[in-house]
C-alpha cells in the first residue's frame, strides 16, 4: 500500500474504516499559515455521512489537529489530523471475509495482504478514508484561497440527469457557493430530478453512478511539472485515490476525440494588456501547464457497489459459488458526498504544484 | 519540469524536439533480463514518423543503449537509451517564439521557463519525446512478457468512427497481433473509414481526435499500491505524460456513471478451482488493485493542435492580436501513432507495480 | 521540513515536544507481520526519560497503534503509532523564543519558519521526537529479527572513556543482550567510569559528548541500492535524523584514512563451502552493498547543548547581546539514551533496503 | 541500484567504467541559468585522470550536453551530459569476474546482480562514475555561485600528514582558490609531504587513505529540511555516493564526543545589526538547518583497494582460495582526485535544499 501523495507537499493518509481513528499527516506545509478550524469542520461536514442522500452511519467527523499547529498557525512541523471512528458496527461485515463483495476491493485486498486484510468495512479501502483526504485537502484549500486560488465542484450528473455545467471561461466563486448550498448542484431542478433517481435506486435496493465536475480558478500561468507531474498527471493521481472513480477528463475530455483541431484549439486574444484565451476547450491546461483559463475536469463515479439486491459471489472457504446479501448502511449514490472530496483531491494536487514553482 | 516516473523502477525522459538527441534512463531494472534490440526497434517503428497517416518528418528512431546492458542482458546499472534527432528543420518554428500556437504548450512553457524555453518544435513538450517513452516502455514490455504479462492497444475511434472494442474478458494476444498489423485497428472496415476521416481532415488543412483502447492481460491478482499508487493512479500518471491526452477511463469508465450497481458490479464465480469474474465492467481493477480480469482502459486524444488553417493568436512582442499560419509537417491525427506509446506508458506503470509487490 | 524517510518503506514522523502527541506513520509495511506490543514497549523503555543518567521529564512513552494492525498483525494499511506528551512544562521555555539557545535549532528554526516556529521544548527539533523514531524502528526490528537480522548498539565512548568495542567479525546477540542490561556498555568498568564522567559534568552544570557503536548481523550479501541509496547513504540519512549526531563512520571509518590498502582491504577466504571475509575493516559494506560481514558503524553525539552554565546569546527583540540561563530538565549526556534510537534508525534503513531487493 | 538523488532537483547518474559513455540527467533545474562550458570543463579537469598522483588512464572527460541547454542557458527541460569512455582496457579486468578484488564491490555486486554484473573496471561501481557526478555538481556550482554561495574543498590529510585546516569562521574564496592551484592543499609544505607519502605507497605497490575537508560559504540561515532531509542528512547521502568514502563528520564531528557542552556550543553575538556566531564548532548546522556560519565537513577516504601487492581472495568458479595480482592503472590515493568530487556532491545537496526553500 502506498498512501502518500505529493512532491513538495507530502500527504500520508492512514486508518481503516473500523479502526480507532483515521487521519493524515501533511509534511512540507509552509509555516505561518493560519488554519481556521471552524471552516475546516464546515468543509468536512459537506462530506460527512448522515444526510438523506448518504449512508446512515453517524460520524461527527471532527478533525483534531495534534501536531503542526501552534497559536493557530502552521509552524513548519508536519501537521497531523486525527478523526475518530465512533459508529463502527463490525458485525455487519463478518461474512465478507469469506464472501467477497462484487465491485469492492475485498477479494484482491485479501490476496494482496495474504489473508491479513482488515476486511471490516473495507479497511483502508473504505470510502471512510475520504474523510482523511478531505481534512488534508480542506487545509490546502485555505492556503490556496489566500493566494487567490479557489476550487469548487458540483454534481454534474446522476444517472441520466445532468446539472447545468460550469461555464468553461466564466466559472466563478458564485457558482461554487451555489453548489455548496444544500444538494450540490447549480440547478435546483437538476437537484430535484437527481434526488428522484437516487430515491428510486434506493427503493430498488440498488445504487446509481454519477459525475462530479470540478474547477480551479485563479491559477497563475505556467504551473505544472510535465511530463510526468503536469497538472493533469497530478490531479489524476490524486483523484483516482477516491474510491469508485473510474475516469477523469479535462476540458472537452473524451468529447474532443470527435472534434476537429479548428474546433478544439483555444485561440489567444490580446485583451486588457495581456494574453487571454477566447475559449476553454483545454480545461485550462496545455502541455501539462496551466494556461490561465480555469482548470476544468470531470470525474466519473461508479454506482455504489454495496447494494441490497442479492448478488453472485464465491465462498473462499467452501470453494464454491455463493449468494451474497449485503446488509449495513450505504450511500445509494457515492457521487453526492464525493463532491467536496474531489475538491480536496484537486487542492492537494494544485497546492503541491504551486509550491513546486521556482521563485 | 519533472520528467521522472516510478517508485521502484524510475524512468527519466530527456531531450527536446530539435536538440541533439532524446532518450531515457531506466533506474532500478532487475539484472539479468535479456533485451532483444531488434524487437525493441520493431516496437519503436510502430510509433515512428513517415507513414501515410503520420508526419512527414523522417527519423530512423534507432534506440542506442549506452549503459546498463552487458552481454545482451541488463546488468543492474541504470539503462540509458539515446535516440538521435536527425531531421530537424528549425526554421519552420522561428515565428512561434513570438506567436504561440493555439492548443500547444508554447505560451505557458514560455511563461514557466521565463522566456528561456526551447521553442523549436515544442522543445521538451514535443510529441517527439514519445520516442523516448516508447524506448523505455518497449524494454519494460519485454520484461513483462517473460512474466506472462502482455500489453496491447488499438485505435478505438477516430472522430465518429469506432473500431470493434476489445472483449473485456476475452481480449487476447491475437487481438494485439491484429492491431499491430498495418493500421492499428481490429476491424479492417473501421480502418478504411478512419483513413477516410483522416484524409478529409488533412485535405481541409485540419486535424481530428481519437481514442486509444489498451488492455493488459496476464496480471496476477492484488497488484497495485493504493490509495495513491493504485493501478489507476499509476497508469493515469503515465498516460497523461503523452501529449494530447485529455481523458482516461477504466472499464466502463464514464459510462458507469449512468449505470446501476446491479449492472456494473462484476459477480464472482467459482470455476476451475478458483475465483473468476463473470464480467469485467471494472476494467480489471477494484480499489486500485488488479482483480484478475484484463486491465482495460481508454485514453482520449485531442485533435493535433498544429493545423494548416489560419488561427487567431497574439504577438507577444507587438502586444496585439495576430493571425498564425502554421507550416511544417504534422500528423493529422496524433492518436494513430500514439497506439504503441499508450502500450509503452502502461508497461512502465505496470512493471513498476509488479516490482513493488512484496515477495 | 521533511520528516519522511525511505523508498519502499516510508516513515513519516510528526509531533512537537510540547504538542498533544508525537508519532509516526509507516507506509509500505508487508502484511501479516505479528507485532509484539510488549516487546515494542520494552524497546522504547530503553530510550525513555526518567533514569539516573537521563532528563527528569516523566513520560510513560506508551506506543498506541491506531491503524495498520488487525488481530495483532500488520494488515497492509499504513501503521500509525501515537505517543502522548504528558509531562510538558512549557513555562521552562518561554524566554527562548527571544533568546535562542546556543547549540540548539532555535535560531535557524525561527528564521526558517518565519517566526512561527513552535519553540516550546524545541518543537519538532526536540530529542523528544526520537520516541517516534524509536517506535517506528522498534517495529522494523521485530520484522528484521524474523528474517534473522539483528541490530544492536552500545555506548562506545563518553568523553575520554571508551567501552570495549564490538568484535568486527564476531559481534553477536550476546553482545547486544549485554548492552541492553543496565547501562548500555559491554564493559561494566567502562560503565562505571562513564557514569563518573557524566556525574561530574552534571555537577559542573555542564554536559558531555559520546559515541554510539552499532552493528547489524545476519544481513544477506548484496543488499543496498548504490550509488545514492547504498547502505552507507541510507544509514547515514537515517542516523543524522537523530538530534546531536555530528558524524558517522563505517568500519575503520576515519581511521582508514591513515591506513595502507594492504592493511585495510579485507581478504576473501573459501570456508565451509562459501566465500567468507578474513577481516572486517569495511564495516560489512563494499561499494554500498553488504558483503556478508556484520555492518558496523559509529555515530558521534555532541554534548547536550542545554547546560546550566550561563551562556552568551542575543535578544532578538532587544537586538543586543544577552546572557542566557537555561533551567528545565536535560540529559547531561544525550548519547546514553540515544543507544536504542541508533538501533531504530539503522533498522529503518536496513529494512527499507531489504524490501528493495528484487526477488 | 538507485542512482538518483534529490528532492526538488533530481539527478540521475548512469554508465559503467568500460561502457560506451557515462553521464547524468539533471531534472528540475530552474530555466534561464547560463552554463559556462569552459568553466565546467575546467572544473572537471581537476578530477580527470592523467596527473602524476592519479591513474594513468587517459580520458579527456569532455562534458557533452545533449539536452536541457538552449542558447547557452538552461531551458527548463532535463539537462543531460554525456562523457565518452575512450581509454578502456578491459582485458585488465578479465580475471576479476572469477576472483573478486578485496575492498571492491566485485563480490557483492556479482551476488546482487545475479551474475550479470558488468565487472569490467568495476562497472557502475567504478570511481569513473565520479566524472558524471562532477559534471552534475559542476553545473550546480555555477548556479550556486550566482546566488553568492561557494563550495570549496582541500586535501585535509593523507596518511599521517595533515594540511592546514580551514578556519571554521573565516574560510574564504581565497582558500578555495589556493586549493585549486596545483596539488589540492592550503599548505605547500603539506603538499610536498603528502606527495612523499603517496610516492612511497606507490613504490611499495600499496596505497594510502586520506581525508577531504569541504566548506560552503554564503549560505542563508535556515536552509535544510529536517528531520530526514536536513543539511547533514542530504550532504551525507550525496557524499557516500563517492566510492571509498567511509565516514563523514560536520564541524567538530567525532572530536565533539570528547567535549563539554560549554566548549562545543557556539555562542551568539549581536554584531553589525544582526545575529552572528562567535565560534563554529557546529560546522554551520544546527538541528539540520544552516545557522549562518560556513558549512564545514570532512569525508574520510579509504586507501585505494586496487594495489599491486598480491592479495588473498577466492576463485568463485573453483570454489577455493586464490592469490590475486592486480595489474592495470590505479590511483595510489583516491582522496587526491576526490577533492572536486566532494565539492560536486556538496553542491548537489546544497542546491537541492536551496530550491526546497519556500519563498
Amino acid at each position: 500500500m502506498s498512501s502518500m501523495f505529493g512532491k513538495r507537499l507530502r500527504v500520508s493518509l492512514f486508518g481503516q474504516s473500523h479502526g480507532e481513528c483515521i487521519g493524515c499527516v501533511i509534511d512540507g506545509l509552509p509555516a505561518g499559515e493560519p488554519i481556521d478550524l471552524e471552516a475546516l469542520q464546515a468543509f468536512m461536514q459537506r462530506r460527512a455521512p448522515g444526510g438523506a442522500y448518504a449512508t446512515k452511519r453517524k460520524e461527527s467527523d471532527t478533525p483534531h489537529i495534534v501536531s503542526g499547529l501552534y497559536n493557530g498557525h502552521t509552524c513548519g512541523a508536519p501537521l497531523t489530523v486525527l478523526i475518530q471512528n465512533s459508529d463502527t458496527v463490525s458485525r455487519d461485515y463478518d461474512q465478507l471475509k469469506d464472501q467477497p463483495r462484487p465491485g469492492h476491493a475485498d477479494y484482491p485486498a485479501e490476496v494482496k495482504n495474504r489473508g491479513f486484510q482488515d476486511h471490516r468495512g473495507g479497511g483502508h479501502f473504505s470510502a471512510r478514508l475520504t474523510a482523511a483526504l478531505a481534512a488534508a485537502g480542506g487545509i490546502c484549500l485555505q492556503i490556496l484561497a489566500r493566494k487567490g486560488i479557489h476550487v469548487g465542484a458540483h454534481l454534474f450528473s446522476v444517472g441520466d440527469v445532468m446539472d447545468q455545467p460550469f461555464d468553461p471561461l466564466k466559472v466563478s466563486m458564485a457558482d461554487f457557493d451555489q453548489a455548496r448550498t444544500g444538494f450540490p448542484t447549480l440547478s435546483e431542478e437538476a437537484a430535484e430530478s437527481m434526488k428522484g433517481v437516487i430515491d428510486a435506486a434506493r427503493e430498488q435496493l440498488d445504487s446509481v453512478g454519477g459525475i462530479v465536475e470540478c474547477a480551479v480558478i485563479g491559477m497563475p500561468v505556467g504551473i505544472g511539472e510535465p511530463v510526468f507531474d503536469g497538472i493533469e498527471n497530478q490531479i489524476a493521481q490524486a483523484v483516482f485515490a477516491i474510491p469508485a472513480v473510474k475516469g477523469i477528463e479535462f476540458g472537452e475530455g473524451f468529447a474532443c476525440a470527435k472534434m476537429k483541431g479548428s474546433e478544439n484549439n483555444d485561440p489567444y486574444m490580446w485583451q486588457d494588456g495581456k494574453t487571454m484565451l477566447g475559449s476553454n476547450h483545454a480545461g485550462g491546461i496545455l502541455g501539462g501547464l496551466t494556461d490561465g483559463a480555469p482548470i476544468l475536469f470531470r470525474a466519473a463515479f461508479k454506482p455504489t457497489p454495496s447494494i441490497g439486491l442479492s448478488q453472485h459471489t464465491v465462498s473462499l472457504s467452501a470453494r464454491r459459488d455463493a449468494i451474497l446479501e449485503i446488509t449495513g448502511r450505504h450511500d445509494p449514490c457515492v457521487a453526492v458526498r464525493a463532491v467536496p472530496v474531489v475538491e480536496a483531491a484537486a487542492a492537494l494536487a494544485v497546492l503541491d504544484m504551486i509550491l513546486m514553482r521556482e521563485d
